[in-house]
């Protein structure tokens, strides 16, 4: 599937503690990554809203904002409720996060001066813009997100009552770290921050596929 | 359309210069925007290169990595070809940018073990996660970036050698801002960082359309 091989570079480190970016990216970028290992602990609403705040400011396109938030904090009445839309295998960590937000798009745009909605080409690629500076701002205050494809879509949108309009795409959990002894043993060798391919194989200069970084790319 | 209207909120400003957060975000959310005016002038590869690295650490489903960057600088001989692919609108702002970047996505998982793929329901997304990231960089290292949808889709396709197994997401214009007066008239007007729904409008508690933040909102 690879049209580009991915060349090594000496920048980007494979080591478990050692995120190393090729180029002075701010340090933000390498310290957000997505941990299971959660402290069961309450997290204050203000934090929680401070982390939608900047999801809310991200850029869509025509500025439609389709992204909508839908929460719970883990000592809301509704948490359990939250916990059961996941599937068992991330309900069997992402019960000790301090919370849980289910991320919908709006699958249209709405007609300008009456005229007939039409399909929004863009409604999940700007949720992922929203995702991103959730995430990001998270980190910043001292959180991690970790986003969750796997959870039971249908319940979501019966339980959480999101209209037809909206398409469900992920599930988040937000929580501060803890030790990755707590997570069951299978889970524990995961708990590390994920890499990433080289820049070489993600960044083409002017055509798919041609070497792009400084011309250090192997590509096709 | 709307579910939920909008409450206005004392901390949400419609001042060009008046983006203000009801929650105390990171700066950068708030100076990040999309200006058209820019200046026309070249920038360094390796500023291009430490904004895609930024993308590049973005989250992904299964850390997938879907999206691809295909770029052009203002001083590459490609660069005229680039600003081709833009519809009329975009041509006749963003070519006074310093660097266009075609975002694509790669719309299938690879099979695992040599399983037949199978179609990614976070294609998208995860590229918008990856925009999300490029535009905070830029803004960063004192560059604006603008997302395009309004471009020539099978042009890029064809010109830029996009193979079939990835989706044409948005064109980028990376660039320093210059003064709204470099822009014709009617774009002057617009030249103002945009505001946001309310929070509450978009952040629900528990349910869609909810009250959310502090109960402040006049949920359905």
């Amino acid at each position: 599937m690879r049209q580009n091989p991915a060349t090594p570079t000496a920048d980007l480190s494979d080591r478990p503690a050692g995120r190393r970016s090729g180029y002075p990216v701010a340090p933000l970028f390498l310290q957000r990554w997505s941990p299971r290992s959660f402290e069961p602990a309450a997290m204050p609403r203000r934090e929680l809203l401070t982390i939608l705040e900047a999801a809310r400011w991200a850029p869509s396109a025509y500025n439609l904002q389709p992204w909508r938030f839908i929460y719970a904090l883990r000592d809301d009445p509704h948490w359990q409720r939250f916990v059961d839309l996941l599937d068992a295998f991330n309900a069997a960590w992402a019960r000790d996060a301090s919370a849980l937000v289910i991320l919908v798009s709006e699958r249209h745009l709405a007609g300008r001066d009456g005229a007939e909605p039409k399909p929004s080409r863009t409604h999940s690629f700007d949720a992922g813009a929203a995702w991103a500076q959730l995430a990001l701002q998270a980190t910043l205050l001292g959180y991690q997100a970790h986003a969750m494809a796997g959870i039971h879509f249908d319940a979501v949108r019966r339980q959480l009552g999101i209209p037809d309009a909206f398409q469900v795409e992920i599930a988040i959990a937000i929580g501060r770290r803890a030790d990755a002894a707590r997570l069951p043993p299978q889970l524990q060798a995961r708990e590390i921050p994920s890499t990433r391919r080289p820049l070489d194989a993600v960044a083409f200069s002017g055509r798919y596929g041609a070497p792009g970084p400084a011309g250090a790319g192997a590509g096709a």
